[in-house]
């Protein structure tokens, strides 16, 4: 049996496969697409900047430890894309068995503990839930901006699609519905979408006011 | 002048070149090198892992939001290899400035927030930053360690080298001090270093206790 240090070490190891899975935004430059640890860093800074500004208290230990692991499942069970259906339903069970797999490795304490965290995550209900949740809609709506749609462009993703994919962030609390209604106007000003509201991306560049970048 | 929401959204476009800034260990199949925010999230999982285990008490979420942006100046200092001390010394000067054009750019409420964060990581004195740059340096160790020290064979990196680097982390707790000493184990056990005590590699697969991975 390992000890205590051997199985957080192995749990250690084991994460670097997170840098691994690859979602289906890209970054800024279009040369490759995101991946999770990417993602779940980006949306951390997200929940650290936001945490002051929305209109209730989270404690913000909690929401970025739950941030962290939100999607550390997808080391065994692979990333569902947003706009696919099919994948998103089958990706609940396969997640279950792989939090039994990836929690069940840690020491039982610390095990709880990131499954408690997980479920939380999933369940979306306490202020920390709430918060984290409105994350991961905010990040992977603004990581689209980020690389000038050429995801949704790829995938065909309809303004319509996106508007349902970000209503629950958006109804989560005023300031991020303002953030990402910022976002909204910097897209439709780029012109992401065509007449028929289809994704046509709007190619690199989408960041003018970073023009000394 | 951007409004507060237009100067929070373009932090979080340039934050996404984060994610460009290349570290010098590999991820565990050696097919190319770690960036800054896989790091800090790997990081900021090892902080919520240890925080219950370490002999003090920390504020979570100071320490994890410490870790999140700890780095972000190199997105215009770059990284500054770890045994490369011209590099370090240079590093300074130029993080100051990066740190005045980052911290910068946001409402001034929250560029004081990072920017306090980033100093109190830097000067590691509170419980929170202790913490944060044991992560730090654990992390940089284990990352090595995933890669089969294919990035200290690059550099003939001593045995000597690596213990001076984490010193500080094994210095900070006990608990801490274990871990890296476990992986010092490992390390030996796979043959990283030649008679000479200078960093030869293992390849890849250094992780065999995760056989079913």
């Amino acid at each position: 049996m390992p000890d205590r240090i051997d199985s957080m070490l192995d749990f250690l190891v084991l994460a670097d496969r997170f840098k691994s899975v690859e979602r289906r935004a890209y970054v800024a430059d279009g040369s490759r697409r995101e991946n999770s640890a990417e993602h779940s860093w980006h949306m951390a800074l997200c929940g650290l900047l936001l945490a002051e500004d929305i209109g209730f208290d989270v404690d913000l230990g909690r929401a970025l430890s739950m941030i962290l692991v939100h999607d550390l499942v997808e080391i065994y069970a692979g990333d569902a894309f947003a706009y696919d259906a099919k994948a998103r339903a089958e990706a609940v069970e396969k997640e279950e068995q792989a939090a039994r797999r990836l929690f069940g490795s840690l020491p039982p304490d610390l095990g709880r503990r990131l499954e408690q965290l997980w479920r939380e995550f999933e369940a979306h209900e306490t202020p920390e839930a709430r918060l984290a949740y409105a994350c991961d809609r905010l990040q992977g709506f603004l990581q689209v901006y980020i690389s000038g749609g050429k995801s949704w462009a790829e995938a065909m993703v309809t303004r319509e699609m996106t508007r349902k994919r970000t209503a629950p962030a958006r109804e989560t609390d005023p300031f991020i519905d303002g953030l990402i209604e910022r976002i909204y106007a910097r897209i439709e000003k780029a012109g992401f979408w065509n007449d028929a509201g289809i994704a046509v991306g709007a190619g690199r560049g989408v960041t003018p006011r970073l023009s000394d970048a």
